[in-house]
């Protein structure tokens, strides 16, 4: 049986607060942060770099960590590399593969920024850039997709699920034509990895990014890419762990997946989050799953009742709801909830301005779901929504 | 009075070890490690994003360690950007100046990797590098640097102390003789920040860049890069954070050092970093050098008294010692001191290929010392040096 009550000590804050901002980052438990601690405690040494004890064991343990990853998302450890964040893992593709003018993208109107300003950037490179409308409940449909391939098209990149939205995209599909088309996609994972199943084997596609401090429970800083064949991209960010064979003139570059970790990484994050994977893996993915989309039904099923709310997105979606109440400032509301009942929701444009100006709004507020969140806290959130309706009302 | 037992007190694995590998990363101390954990279990929030109180508080400590950063280093707080480590402020510079076919760029032969690397990659664009040669003791003439400049030349990226020698350069002469040709500096001050003074408003130089997990104390993960003007660099990364105004075609940047910090950054470090600084100020910076100095001084005249031992690097220098035993590879060497004495030191080539070869060795031995090293442990050190030397004589 799923406990919550039993998960909730895991994390000391959520005695203070109700926080509905997980899309933005969730909590940590506290067996990641002693898994960190024991780190500094016990045995911190750098990673890769010496032959001495404390240089090993955290060697290993960074190792061990990337294991983790890639066995929770299915794919070889090897091509698992560990990044700041998804942000990274997205740059890391739009800087590194080998672009030339005339070369095409396609992405979506309801990208993050992180997913949207790097392929906008390329621009003046004279690279086309289609951004793709969802429908009105943020689903982006692949017949889109195909019918805006053209024979220069290289690069597809969509988020799995939307974090303004919470539109799960179909991107089984989307990958199918784009390997179809011989055009690659790399997958922006934010707000899926750690909520649902994420298998990378059985998707296929060619990037896969996401942050270590969402779904994943991991400590902020920390970030997982997916990178399939490292023969597409060249590194773009160069130094101590990416070579070896270093003359006056040349270097070599080290295999998978050191030539993609320069410099000395968050080492303690990483254990932190090799730890918050076991975690995930002990509860289950499928249960966290299950109670997060019956918080999410619930929710909007509270919310719907409420007059002068409007809800934005899917039926059948991840744990995100964005809605509005007309004639108030999506700030205002948000802390409102704040100060009255010390509610955390996030307000504004999620860094995803295209997206909400779509829903011809200047802000929306948005309740995000973790594992860690209860029936009860979803009706103190309706409650408190509704009594600020009254407000205005 | 300095008091080195207590300084001990807060760093549990000194308990276990003999730590000379502090060049690598240091320990971090216990209240730093409390500061990220008080993040984590009192208001871990995500930074820049959200009204709600726990966004606003982590922002506000975000805040406070760079306003503590830059008051250490003299700088202002608004050209302070936080990075995952050194390598990153430097390929900050290396990938978001605005190079032409023809450049040219001086560095020398005893760089870092993350200081080298980067700079050689240049060449393929048509930019010249020229890499100058130190003396034997590890140190670059400024007369040489001088001689080396030409009408192309747009950057000098020179360590401030050696990882390999311990040399300190002349960086301030250096930054004259750049700036009176019009020309940029980088220093790389990995070795140096949290070992001696570094005040950037007396340096001038143009980039500084440096870790936070070496001579400031921090956790790993954490790096810091000034920049003094962001009309020099684009940001290579972009996405939240970095942006405002997006729309579907265009975007525009945040202003300093929003634009520099893409994504969800290492909340939890730059929190420690904050508190390792506060740490550095609690016990001095002057006194943690003197102690360095007295110790490194001590070690190299114990270690001189060796036969079959090379000491490698000038008389004044920073707390890193490389050394060699006649018909021993350094590994062997490392591995020997951790197994018998759990002395840890660095082995190899340091992430400084070129400059150990300029050595003609295939790897040296490294003591490096922090703030938390004592005599008796020197004495340790030497003590092992000489009965290894044994083995072999």
């Amino acid at each position: 049986m799923y406990d919550v009550t039993s998960i909730r000590e895991d994390f000391p804050v959520l005695k203070d607060v109700i926080y509905l901002d997980s899309a933005a980052t969730t909590q940590t438990p506290v067996q990641v942060v002693a898994a960190m601690n024991d780190y500094f405690y016990r045995f911190a040494g750098n990673y890769g770099r010496g032959a001495h004890r404390l240089a090993r064991e955290t060697t290993n343990h960074y190792e061990e960590s990337r294991e983790k990853v890639a066995s929770f998302l299915n794919a070889d450890h090897s091509k698992i590399i560990f990044t700041k964040n998804t942000t990274e893992g997205i740059n890391m593709v739009a800087k590194g593969m080998e672009w030339h003018a005339g070369d095409h993208i396609i992405t979506t109107l309801i990208e993050h920024h992180s997913n949207f300003i790097p392929w906008l950037n390329l621009k003046r490179y004279g690279i086309f850039v289609d951004v793709i409308e969802p429908d009105s409940r943020g689903i982006i449909d692949p017949v889109d997709i195909e019918g805006a391939i053209n024979d220069n098209t290289r690069l597809i990149a969509i988020s799995h699920v939307s974090n303004v939205f919470g539109s799960i995209q179909d991107i089984e599909s989307i990958i199918r034509i784009a390997h179809r088309n011989d055009i690659q996609v790399l997958v922006d994972g934010a707000q899926s990895a750690g909520h649902m199943t994420v298998d990378l084997s059985a998707l296929n596609c060619d990037f896969f990014a996401t942050s270590g401090h969402k779904g994943l429970l991991g400590p902020q800083g920390t970030g997982v890419m997916y990178i399939k064949d490292p023969d597409d991209l060249e590194p773009v960010y160069l130094g101590g762990g990416t070579v070896h064979g270093v003359g006056i003139d040349s270097f070599e570059l080290e295999p998978f997946p050191g030539r993609f970790e320069a410099g000395t990484p968050n080492i303690p994050g990483v254990i932190g989050l090799g730890r918050s994977i076991e975690y995930i893996q002990d509860i289950g993915i499928k249960n966290i799953e299950k109670h997060e989309n019956e918080l999410t039904e619930y929710a909007i099923s509270r919310l719907s009742e409420i007059p002068m709310v409007e809800i934005y997105g899917p039926d059948n979606r991840a744990g995100v709801i964005p809605f509005s109440i007309s004639g108030m400032n999506s700030h205002d509301v948000a802390m409102i909830m704040d100060e009255t009942k010390r509610i955390c929701v996030r307000s504004g444009y999620h860094c995803a301005m295209p997206a909400i100006e779509f829903l011809k709004l200047d802000g929306a507020v948005r309740a995000s779901f973790g594992l860690y969140n209860t029936v009860k806290e979803v009706d103190i959130f309706a409650d408190a929504v509704g009594q600020i309706t009254s407000l205005v009302s």
